[in-house]
Protein backbone atom coordinates (compact mmCIF):
# COMPACT_ATOMS: atom_id res chain seq x y z
CA UNK A 1 0.00 0.00 0.00
CA UNK A 2 1.70 3.40 -0.76
CA UNK A 3 1.33 6.10 1.53
CA UNK A 4 0.48 10.00 0.71
CA UNK A 5 2.15 12.46 3.16
CA UNK A 6 -0.36 15.60 2.98
CA UNK A 7 0.71 18.84 4.42
CA UNK A 8 -1.88 21.21 5.76
CA UNK A 9 -1.53 24.65 6.09
CA UNK A 10 -4.08 25.13 8.70
CA UNK A 11 -8.00 25.37 8.53
CA UNK A 12 -9.83 27.03 6.34
CA UNK A 13 -9.48 28.80 3.06
CA UNK A 14 -9.66 32.53 3.84
CA UNK A 15 -5.91 32.10 6.21
CA UNK A 16 -5.53 28.15 6.00
CA UNK A 17 -5.80 24.54 4.03
CA UNK A 18 -9.19 24.97 1.79
CA UNK A 19 -11.13 21.97 3.40
CA UNK A 20 -13.35 20.80 0.59
CA UNK A 21 -9.98 20.19 -1.19
CA UNK A 22 -7.98 18.53 1.78
CA UNK A 23 -10.89 16.13 2.61
CA UNK A 24 -11.34 15.27 -0.90
CA UNK A 25 -7.44 14.46 -1.08
CA UNK A 26 -7.85 12.14 1.59
CA UNK A 27 -10.86 10.83 -0.18
CA UNK A 28 -9.29 10.47 -3.23
CA UNK A 29 -6.04 8.37 -1.82
CA UNK A 30 -8.45 6.23 0.05
CA UNK A 31 -10.29 5.46 -2.60
CA UNK A 32 -6.67 4.42 -4.67
CA UNK A 33 -6.37 2.34 -2.04
CA UNK A 34 -3.62 3.86 -0.59
CA UNK A 35 -3.07 5.79 2.71
CA UNK A 36 -2.14 8.92 3.62
CA UNK A 37 -0.51 10.87 6.87
CA UNK A 38 -1.66 14.35 7.70
CA UNK A 39 2.05 17.09 8.92
CA UNK A 40 1.55 20.69 9.51
CA UNK A 41 4.43 23.50 10.45
CA UNK A 42 3.95 23.85 14.23
CA UNK A 43 3.95 27.89 13.73
CA UNK A 44 1.79 31.07 14.53
CA UNK A 45 -0.76 31.31 11.25
CA UNK A 46 0.11 34.61 9.68
CA UNK A 47 -3.51 36.20 10.62
CA UNK A 48 -6.68 34.44 11.49
CA UNK A 49 -9.66 35.66 9.11
CA UNK A 50 -13.29 36.06 10.50
CA UNK A 51 -14.69 33.49 7.55
CA UNK A 52 -18.57 35.21 8.12
CA UNK A 53 -16.89 38.95 7.24
CA UNK A 54 -13.96 38.46 5.53
CA UNK A 55 -12.37 40.24 8.12
CA UNK A 56 -8.89 39.84 9.98
CA UNK A 57 -9.59 39.25 13.90
CA UNK A 58 -7.08 39.90 16.36
CA UNK A 59 -7.27 36.30 17.51
CA UNK A 60 -3.67 33.82 17.49
CA UNK A 61 -3.57 30.43 15.94
CA UNK A 62 -1.21 27.77 15.50
CA UNK A 63 -1.24 26.16 11.61
CA UNK A 64 -0.86 22.87 13.37
CA UNK A 65 -3.34 22.80 15.80
CA UNK A 66 -5.77 24.27 13.38
CA UNK A 67 -4.54 21.14 10.78
CA UNK A 68 -5.53 19.22 13.06
CA UNK A 69 -9.32 19.96 13.09
CA UNK A 70 -9.27 18.38 9.64
CA UNK A 71 -6.98 15.55 10.27
CA UNK A 72 -9.51 14.53 13.32
CA UNK A 73 -6.41 15.10 15.77
CA UNK A 74 -3.92 12.90 13.62
CA UNK A 75 -1.14 14.63 12.83
CA UNK A 76 2.38 15.28 13.11
CA UNK A 77 4.51 18.41 12.95
CA UNK A 78 6.17 18.75 9.84
CA UNK A 79 9.47 18.62 11.56
CA UNK A 80 9.13 14.46 11.09
CA UNK A 81 8.68 14.75 7.78
CA UNK A 82 11.07 12.16 6.20
CA UNK A 83 10.87 11.55 2.46
CA UNK A 84 11.78 7.96 2.75
CA UNK A 85 8.90 7.03 4.61
CA UNK A 86 6.90 8.19 2.17
CA UNK A 87 5.47 7.52 -1.54
CA UNK A 88 4.55 10.54 -2.51
CA UNK A 89 3.59 14.13 -1.11
CA UNK A 90 0.67 16.21 -1.73
CA UNK A 91 -0.51 19.64 -1.33
CA UNK A 92 -4.01 21.26 -1.10
CA UNK A 93 -4.61 24.87 -1.48
CA UNK A 94 -6.49 27.64 0.28
CA UNK A 95 -4.83 31.02 1.19
CA UNK A 96 -2.80 29.19 4.65
CA UNK A 97 -0.44 27.95 1.44
CA UNK A 98 -0.06 31.67 0.29
CA UNK A 99 -0.01 32.93 3.98
CA UNK A 100 1.90 30.14 6.20
CA UNK A 101 3.34 27.71 3.79
CA UNK A 102 5.21 30.71 2.06
CA UNK A 103 4.94 34.55 1.90
CA UNK A 104 3.27 34.44 -1.82
CA UNK A 105 0.30 36.12 -0.91
CA UNK A 106 2.07 39.56 0.13
CA UNK A 107 5.53 38.99 -1.64
CA UNK A 108 4.57 37.54 -4.81
CA UNK A 109 7.81 35.46 -6.46
CA UNK A 110 10.10 37.63 -4.31
CA UNK A 111 8.58 35.93 -1.51
CA UNK A 112 9.85 32.89 0.42
CA UNK A 113 8.51 29.42 1.21
CA UNK A 114 8.89 27.92 5.25
CA UNK A 115 11.91 26.04 4.87
CA UNK A 116 10.19 22.37 6.14
CA UNK A 117 8.00 23.03 3.41
CA UNK A 118 10.95 23.83 0.74
CA UNK A 119 12.86 21.35 2.77
CA UNK A 120 10.06 18.23 1.76
CA UNK A 121 9.34 19.45 -1.94
CA UNK A 122 13.08 19.24 -2.45
CA UNK A 123 13.72 15.53 -0.64
CA UNK A 124 11.03 14.24 -2.41
CA UNK A 125 12.22 15.61 -5.90
CA UNK A 126 15.98 14.26 -5.42
CA UNK A 127 14.03 10.69 -4.67
CA UNK A 128 11.86 10.79 -7.73
CA UNK A 129 9.39 10.83 -5.88
CA UNK A 130 5.74 12.16 -6.97
CA UNK A 131 4.68 15.80 -5.88
CA UNK A 132 1.22 17.33 -6.18
CA UNK A 133 -0.39 20.61 -5.55
CA UNK A 134 -3.45 21.42 -5.89
CA UNK A 135 -5.07 25.14 -6.51
CA UNK A 136 -2.78 28.05 -5.22
CA UNK A 137 -0.19 25.27 -4.14
CA UNK A 138 1.69 25.49 -7.27
CA UNK A 139 3.30 28.91 -6.10
CA UNK A 140 5.65 26.47 -3.84
CA UNK A 141 6.56 24.54 -6.54
CA UNK A 142 7.51 27.18 -8.71
CA UNK A 143 9.11 29.31 -5.83
CA UNK A 144 11.29 25.83 -4.88
CA UNK A 145 11.85 24.39 -8.00
CA UNK A 146 11.83 27.20 -10.08
CA UNK A 147 11.75 26.17 -14.55
CA UNK A 148 8.49 23.62 -13.76
CA UNK A 149 5.74 23.32 -15.70
CA UNK A 150 2.20 23.50 -14.05
CA UNK A 151 -0.90 24.86 -13.59
CA UNK A 152 -3.00 27.32 -11.38
CA UNK A 153 -6.27 27.17 -13.73
CA UNK A 154 -6.42 30.41 -15.90
CA UNK A 155 -5.70 33.75 -13.29
CA UNK A 156 -3.63 36.20 -15.69
CA UNK A 157 -1.45 37.97 -12.80
CA UNK A 158 -0.81 34.68 -10.67
CA UNK A 159 0.20 33.18 -14.25
CA UNK A 160 2.82 35.96 -14.92
CA UNK A 161 4.07 35.84 -11.38
CA UNK A 162 4.86 32.24 -12.03
CA UNK A 163 6.64 32.55 -15.10
CA UNK A 164 8.85 35.44 -13.72
CA UNK A 165 10.02 32.03 -10.99
CA UNK A 166 10.81 30.52 -14.45
CA UNK A 167 7.91 28.26 -14.31
CA UNK A 168 5.96 27.40 -16.94
CA UNK A 169 2.28 27.67 -17.03
CA UNK A 170 0.03 25.67 -18.93
CA UNK A 171 -3.55 26.92 -18.85
CA UNK A 172 -6.18 24.39 -17.55
CA UNK A 173 -9.73 24.01 -16.63
CA UNK A 174 -11.68 21.84 -14.13
CA UNK A 175 -10.32 18.20 -13.07
CA UNK A 176 -7.17 18.83 -15.67
CA UNK A 177 -3.62 17.27 -14.54
CA UNK A 178 -0.61 18.91 -15.79
CA UNK A 179 2.38 16.78 -15.10
CA UNK A 180 5.97 17.82 -15.71
CA UNK A 181 7.98 16.35 -18.54
CA UNK A 182 11.09 15.83 -16.45
CA UNK A 183 10.23 16.06 -12.93
CA UNK A 184 6.98 13.91 -11.10
CA UNK A 185 5.46 17.17 -10.65
CA UNK A 186 1.67 17.39 -10.51
CA UNK A 187 -0.78 20.29 -10.44
CA UNK A 188 -4.70 21.00 -11.16
CA UNK A 189 -6.07 23.88 -10.49
CA UNK A 190 -9.10 23.30 -8.00
CA UNK A 191 -11.01 26.45 -6.08
CA UNK A 192 -8.44 28.72 -8.39
CA UNK A 193 -11.44 28.34 -11.04
CA UNK A 194 -14.41 28.66 -10.12
CA UNK A 195 -15.61 25.65 -9.10
CA UNK A 196 -18.07 23.43 -7.06
CA UNK A 197 -17.79 21.26 -4.46
CA UNK A 198 -18.16 18.10 -7.48
CA UNK A 199 -15.39 19.61 -9.74
CA UNK A 200 -13.22 19.50 -6.40
CA UNK A 201 -13.59 16.07 -6.00
CA UNK A 202 -12.98 15.41 -9.91
CA UNK A 203 -9.73 17.23 -9.55
CA UNK A 204 -8.62 15.67 -6.64
CA UNK A 205 -9.60 12.29 -7.78
CA UNK A 206 -7.62 12.79 -11.09
CA UNK A 207 -4.37 13.99 -9.32
CA UNK A 208 -4.27 11.51 -7.03
CA UNK A 209 -4.87 8.75 -9.56
CA UNK A 210 -2.21 10.45 -12.04
CA UNK A 211 0.44 10.47 -9.04
CA UNK A 212 -0.62 6.55 -7.89
CA UNK A 213 -0.24 5.50 -11.58
CA UNK A 214 3.34 7.00 -11.50
CA UNK A 215 4.49 5.43 -8.41
CA UNK A 216 3.34 1.89 -9.99
CA UNK A 217 5.19 2.50 -12.90
CA UNK B 1 -33.66 21.28 -8.34
CA UNK B 2 -34.43 20.30 -4.64
CA UNK B 3 -32.61 22.44 -1.75
CA UNK B 4 -31.20 21.01 1.32
CA UNK B 5 -30.18 23.30 4.19
CA UNK B 6 -27.31 22.17 6.21
CA UNK B 7 -27.11 22.67 9.93
CA UNK B 8 -23.22 22.80 10.99
CA UNK B 9 -22.67 23.04 14.50
CA UNK B 10 -19.01 24.80 14.24
CA UNK B 11 -15.68 23.60 12.64
CA UNK B 12 -14.14 20.37 13.98
CA UNK B 13 -14.95 17.09 14.98
CA UNK B 14 -14.22 18.10 19.38
CA UNK B 15 -15.89 21.27 19.45
CA UNK B 16 -17.96 21.84 16.44
CA UNK B 17 -19.24 19.70 12.90
CA UNK B 18 -17.41 17.20 11.66
CA UNK B 19 -15.23 18.17 8.75
CA UNK B 20 -15.35 15.11 6.70
CA UNK B 21 -19.31 14.30 7.29
CA UNK B 22 -20.16 18.25 6.57
CA UNK B 23 -17.96 18.35 3.00
CA UNK B 24 -19.45 14.35 2.18
CA UNK B 25 -22.70 15.69 2.80
CA UNK B 26 -22.50 18.42 0.40
CA UNK B 27 -20.56 16.52 -2.11
CA UNK B 28 -23.23 13.85 -1.83
CA UNK B 29 -26.38 16.62 -1.95
CA UNK B 30 -24.66 17.85 -5.47
CA UNK B 31 -23.90 14.42 -6.97
CA UNK B 32 -27.82 13.87 -6.36
CA UNK B 33 -28.51 16.55 -8.89
CA UNK B 34 -29.53 18.76 -5.59
CA UNK B 35 -28.44 21.96 -4.27
CA UNK B 36 -27.56 22.77 -0.48
CA UNK B 37 -27.78 26.19 1.55
CA UNK B 38 -25.82 25.95 5.20
CA UNK B 39 -26.63 27.48 8.43
CA UNK B 40 -25.69 27.46 11.71
CA UNK B 41 -26.98 29.14 15.00
CA UNK B 42 -25.21 32.63 15.85
CA UNK B 43 -23.96 31.75 19.35
CA UNK B 44 -20.61 30.86 21.60
CA UNK B 45 -19.54 27.60 20.98
CA UNK B 46 -19.70 25.71 24.49
CA UNK B 47 -15.79 25.64 24.40
CA UNK B 48 -12.66 25.20 21.80
CA UNK B 49 -10.63 21.64 22.21
CA UNK B 50 -7.43 21.96 20.98
CA UNK B 51 -7.30 19.27 18.29
CA UNK B 52 -4.04 18.38 18.29
CA UNK B 53 -3.97 18.17 22.22
CA UNK B 54 -7.57 17.23 22.78
CA UNK B 55 -7.58 20.00 25.76
CA UNK B 56 -9.64 22.71 25.95
CA UNK B 57 -8.52 25.70 25.85
CA UNK B 58 -9.56 29.61 27.15
CA UNK B 59 -10.09 30.97 23.19
CA UNK B 60 -14.34 31.52 22.78
CA UNK B 61 -15.23 31.34 19.44
CA UNK B 62 -18.70 31.32 17.54
CA UNK B 63 -20.61 28.44 16.21
CA UNK B 64 -21.62 30.71 13.40
CA UNK B 65 -18.45 32.13 12.24
CA UNK B 66 -16.71 29.01 12.59
CA UNK B 67 -18.90 27.38 10.48
CA UNK B 68 -18.41 29.96 8.07
CA UNK B 69 -15.17 27.76 7.21
CA UNK B 70 -16.35 25.05 6.38
CA UNK B 71 -19.23 26.97 3.56
CA UNK B 72 -16.29 29.04 2.25
CA UNK B 73 -18.15 31.98 3.98
CA UNK B 74 -21.42 30.93 2.45
CA UNK B 75 -23.64 30.34 5.06
CA UNK B 76 -26.40 32.38 7.03
CA UNK B 77 -27.53 32.54 10.64
CA UNK B 78 -30.24 29.73 11.79
CA UNK B 79 -32.50 32.61 12.36
CA UNK B 80 -33.37 32.77 8.52
CA UNK B 81 -34.21 28.93 7.89
CA UNK B 82 -37.91 29.05 6.69
CA UNK B 83 -38.82 25.40 6.44
CA UNK B 84 -40.87 26.40 3.63
CA UNK B 85 -37.99 27.66 1.25
CA UNK B 86 -36.20 24.57 1.08
CA UNK B 87 -37.16 20.91 0.32
CA UNK B 88 -35.21 18.92 2.81
CA UNK B 89 -32.92 19.45 6.25
CA UNK B 90 -29.61 17.49 7.13
CA UNK B 91 -27.76 17.69 10.04
CA UNK B 92 -23.75 16.22 10.03
CA UNK B 93 -22.00 15.33 13.60
CA UNK B 94 -19.20 15.75 15.45
CA UNK B 95 -19.49 17.32 19.26
CA UNK B 96 -20.75 20.51 18.37
CA UNK B 97 -23.91 18.82 17.65
CA UNK B 98 -23.79 17.80 21.19
CA UNK B 99 -22.44 20.92 22.94
CA UNK B 100 -23.10 23.65 20.84
CA UNK B 101 -26.70 22.43 19.18
CA UNK B 102 -27.52 20.73 22.27
CA UNK B 103 -26.36 19.67 25.78
CA UNK B 104 -26.49 16.06 24.62
CA UNK B 105 -22.40 16.08 25.79
CA UNK B 106 -23.38 17.41 29.55
CA UNK B 107 -26.92 16.49 30.50
CA UNK B 108 -27.71 13.18 28.15
CA UNK B 109 -31.33 12.62 28.10
CA UNK B 110 -32.20 15.28 30.45
CA UNK B 111 -30.76 18.04 28.23
CA UNK B 112 -32.56 20.78 26.23
CA UNK B 113 -31.72 21.49 22.04
CA UNK B 114 -30.95 24.46 20.65
CA UNK B 115 -34.33 26.51 20.33
CA UNK B 116 -33.19 27.46 16.52
CA UNK B 117 -32.55 23.74 16.12
CA UNK B 118 -35.47 22.08 17.39
CA UNK B 119 -37.95 24.54 15.63
CA UNK B 120 -36.22 23.89 12.24
CA UNK B 121 -36.52 19.97 13.02
CA UNK B 122 -40.17 20.63 13.72
CA UNK B 123 -41.20 23.01 10.83
CA UNK B 124 -39.73 20.19 8.51
CA UNK B 125 -41.54 17.24 10.26
CA UNK B 126 -44.89 19.41 10.05
CA UNK B 127 -44.66 20.33 6.70
CA UNK B 128 -43.75 16.01 6.13
CA UNK B 129 -40.63 17.30 4.85
CA UNK B 130 -37.25 14.94 5.10
CA UNK B 131 -34.81 15.24 7.75
CA UNK B 132 -31.74 13.44 7.78
CA UNK B 133 -29.19 13.20 10.79
CA UNK B 134 -25.26 12.02 10.77
CA UNK B 135 -23.33 10.19 13.11
CA UNK B 136 -24.12 11.75 16.74
CA UNK B 137 -27.08 14.22 15.42
CA UNK B 138 -29.84 11.64 15.69
CA UNK B 139 -29.72 12.53 19.42
CA UNK B 140 -31.18 15.54 18.56
CA UNK B 141 -34.20 13.73 16.86
CA UNK B 142 -34.92 11.61 19.57
CA UNK B 143 -35.35 15.17 22.16
CA UNK B 144 -37.15 16.54 19.58
CA UNK B 145 -39.54 14.26 18.05
CA UNK B 146 -39.25 11.61 20.92
CA UNK B 147 -40.42 8.26 19.83
CA UNK B 148 -38.72 7.66 16.04
CA UNK B 149 -37.11 5.35 14.44
CA UNK B 150 -33.42 5.88 13.90
CA UNK B 151 -29.83 4.61 14.50
CA UNK B 152 -26.63 5.70 16.17
CA UNK B 153 -25.12 2.61 15.05
CA UNK B 154 -23.90 0.22 18.27
CA UNK B 155 -22.64 2.29 20.91
CA UNK B 156 -24.36 0.91 23.99
CA UNK B 157 -24.68 3.69 26.36
CA UNK B 158 -25.95 6.42 23.31
CA UNK B 159 -28.64 3.51 22.69
CA UNK B 160 -29.77 3.35 26.17
CA UNK B 161 -30.00 7.23 26.65
CA UNK B 162 -31.96 7.41 23.24
CA UNK B 163 -34.64 4.93 24.50
CA UNK B 164 -35.26 7.01 27.18
CA UNK B 165 -36.31 9.76 25.28
CA UNK B 166 -38.77 7.68 23.69
CA UNK B 167 -36.52 6.40 20.58
CA UNK B 168 -36.50 3.47 18.96
CA UNK B 169 -32.90 2.81 18.12
CA UNK B 170 -32.17 0.02 15.45
CA UNK B 171 -28.41 -0.90 15.22
CA UNK B 172 -26.27 -0.48 11.90
CA UNK B 173 -23.31 -0.29 10.34
CA UNK B 174 -20.88 1.19 7.71
CA UNK B 175 -23.26 2.82 5.09
CA UNK B 176 -26.91 1.72 6.03
CA UNK B 177 -29.33 4.60 6.69
CA UNK B 178 -32.62 3.89 8.31
CA UNK B 179 -35.77 5.63 8.15
CA UNK B 180 -38.84 6.03 10.43
CA UNK B 181 -41.87 3.89 9.54
CA UNK B 182 -44.26 6.66 9.62
CA UNK B 183 -42.23 10.54 9.32
CA UNK B 184 -39.59 11.56 7.22
CA UNK B 185 -36.42 10.94 8.69
CA UNK B 186 -33.47 9.45 7.80
CA UNK B 187 -30.36 8.34 10.15
CA UNK B 188 -26.90 6.69 9.51
CA UNK B 189 -24.18 6.33 12.19
CA UNK B 190 -20.88 7.39 10.02
CA UNK B 191 -17.81 8.39 12.61
CA UNK B 192 -20.16 6.68 15.73
CA UNK B 193 -18.42 3.36 14.25
CA UNK B 194 -14.76 3.43 13.80
CA UNK B 195 -14.65 4.19 10.30
CA UNK B 196 -13.11 5.60 7.70
CA UNK B 197 -13.07 8.31 5.54
CA UNK B 198 -14.50 6.36 2.42
CA UNK B 199 -16.61 4.68 4.55
CA UNK B 200 -18.56 8.25 5.65
CA UNK B 201 -18.79 9.12 1.62
CA UNK B 202 -20.58 6.32 1.62
CA UNK B 203 -22.89 6.96 4.75
CA UNK B 204 -23.36 10.58 3.30
CA UNK B 205 -24.23 8.80 -0.12
CA UNK B 206 -26.78 6.82 1.08
CA UNK B 207 -28.43 9.07 3.17
CA UNK B 208 -28.62 11.69 0.55
CA UNK B 209 -29.97 9.31 -1.75
CA UNK B 210 -32.49 8.25 0.43
CA UNK B 211 -33.89 11.43 0.87
CA UNK B 212 -33.66 12.12 -2.14
CA UNK B 213 -35.72 9.59 -3.51
CA UNK B 214 -38.27 10.61 -0.96
CA UNK B 215 -38.85 14.02 -2.07
CA UNK B 216 -39.38 12.55 -5.75
CA UNK B 217 -42.11 10.36 -4.61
Amino acid sequence: MKKFAIILSGCGVFDGAEIHEATLTMLAIKKQGAEYEIFAPDKPQHHVINHLTGQPTDEQRNVLVEAARIARGNIKDLKQFNAREVDALIMPGGFGVAKNLSTWAFDGPEGTVDAEVSKAIRDMISLRKPVGALCISPVLLAQVLGKVEITIGNDKDTIEALEKKGAIHKQTTHGEVIRDSHLPVFTTPCYMLDASILQIAEGADNIVKAMHAEMKN
